[in-house]
């Protein structure tokens, strides 16, 4: 049997959120990688994570990557700031695959956008992020290795992502007053970029925006993000890798053969509307209704013995 | 033996919260029945539990109790609205104790108050609460049971926990601007009451009171649960029951010996500094370092069986 190069594979790339952020990540690698089958999942019933300590955070991860591995995926991507701030070097080399996370992508494309601006003297990026990918570190971590020379101020923004699944305008005077009180500091610092670092955040891009000003490039991790997962796949393709192996992860051949080309199906760990009546704005497209998959299923400590 | 009178007995009172905003019914329960000692279980690594679905807060406020069965208690508490308001039918039974929520001790005391100023012609409650508390509808149906008479005007208030909880002061502009989205239609209305219908919400009383103005009366339903507790530890102990016998769950002899007299122990389901730091507001006193239990222990379906 001739091996499927992975990039034309029927296999799909594997993505998870602690919610539904993750779907912004899941239209960027749409738009770059249109004929790649998605199989999402969103941890709905455990979120945020983004409160939550390091140690929850890796071990509701690991669970819900081991899920998707039952897809047989070619790429896992981590498309939650939080779990890649805190998470990933327990997660990196958990899996048979490539394991790729938000925070580096975004670094790279701050580090650039600065670099474009530097001649404005300072060289400063500013960073909005989950209480938990504050206090890890991981992104002035992530700078530092791509440029010392870069100034990164953090603020964590709890209000934002409640604020965003409420679906208010951006002219309401609630979005107006916890802009005015999470961005006024990092705005007096007239920083060259600014972090998107949650992926809820790029909904409220244009309001964020127009409270920093036109000297402050906004980056959105998305869409590098799928650029990396797209030179990835492209690596393997080269180097002739092929489908990986099925897992002895409760494998359910139903529903892995249901992935098709340029599909998406998103499991999620709550029941209710709530996601499929937000997620449209995220994906910027129709979705249709998630697949519930029972938290306890998860939690199994059998099933963490044969990741 | 004698039967110890379960009034007098050292068995605890279990209280469980989806997070810390249930150390303000604890507050209440001390203030009440300082002679008791408290058992408390926060299942911060999930919260909250206001956003996600029925069927998932009742799994988990399942596993929760029966958690805090182990230490035999002679009472169990559900100190969160969205619990009482979602799941009780499924919990009230499925324990060998009584099972006390938060609403409808609320309901009862919001008519009373609601009776109280009758005179101003119209009788409304307003209510705030969580999204998962407004959508079961569980408040006005207790309210109609209660008084048919009365008109109640709910409106669900994502922003407030996460508000709460990044410990702003009343004076925030923040605080007023989220404040005046939520409260200004129910203002309107002139209600004689203001049902608090989340454990969090007291800790901003006196904000949401100087914006209702003097004629709402606030309901905490802290005060009036912990008084529905003690009239049924009276009842148990007029009736001579004796303690609960041991449950075959899990039982750690260690653990529930050292409950003591007037005694508070805290479980908590996240590792990490939040739940201490966030703790003494809620509480109005200082708490020890809370013991942390791992979220995995609580999904094992053999747990389940036992219970």
């Amino acid at each position: 049997m001739t091996p499927v190069a992975p990039s034309h594979s029927p296999a799909p790339i594997g993505v998870f959120d602690s919610g539904l952020g993750g779907l912004t990540v899941v239209r960027a690698l749409r738009r770059h990688l249109p004929e790649e089958s998605i199989v999402y999942f969103g941890d709905t019933a455990r979120l945020p994570y983004g409160t939550k300590s390091p140690r929850t955070v890796l071990l509701f991860a690991r669970q819900c990557l081991q899920f998707l591995m039952q897809f047989q995926p070619k790429a896992l991507v981590v498309a939650c700031n939080t779990v890649s701030a805190t998470a990933m070097a327990g997660l990196a080399d958990a899996f048979p695959v490539p394991v790729i996370g938000v925070l580096e992508p975004g670094s790279q494309a701050a580090v650039l956008a600065a670099r474009r601006q530097k001649t404005r003297g300072n060289c400063t990026i500013g960073l909005i992020a989950t209480e938990a990918t504050i206090a890890s570190k991981a992104y002035p971590q992530a700078i530092a290795r791509l440029d010392r020379g870069i100034h990164l101020v953090g603020r964590a923004c709890p209000l934002l992502v409640p604020l965003i699944e409420e679906g208010r305008p951006d002219s309401s005077p609630v979005v107006t007053a916890v802009l005015a009180d999470y961005l006024s500091p990092l705005r007096a610092l007239n920083p060259q970029a600014l972090i998107l670092g949650c992926t809820h955040y790029p909904i409220l891009d244009a309001a964020i925006a127009g409270f920093m000003g036109p000297d402050t490039e906004l980056i959105d991790s998305a869409d590098q993000t799928a650029l990396v997962v797209k030179a990835h796949l492209a690596t393997m393709a080269a180097a002739g890798a092929g489908a990986q192996p099925p897992t002895p992860y409760n494998i359910q051949p139903a529903q892995a053969a249901a992935v098709k080309s340029g599909s998406l199906t998103c499991y999620v760990t709550d029941q209710g509307q709530r996601f499929e009546s937000l997620a449209n704005r995220f994906l910027g497209a129709a979705i249709g209704s998630p697949v519930w998959v029972d938290p306890e299923l998860l939690e199994r400590p059998e099933l963490e013995e044969k990741a």
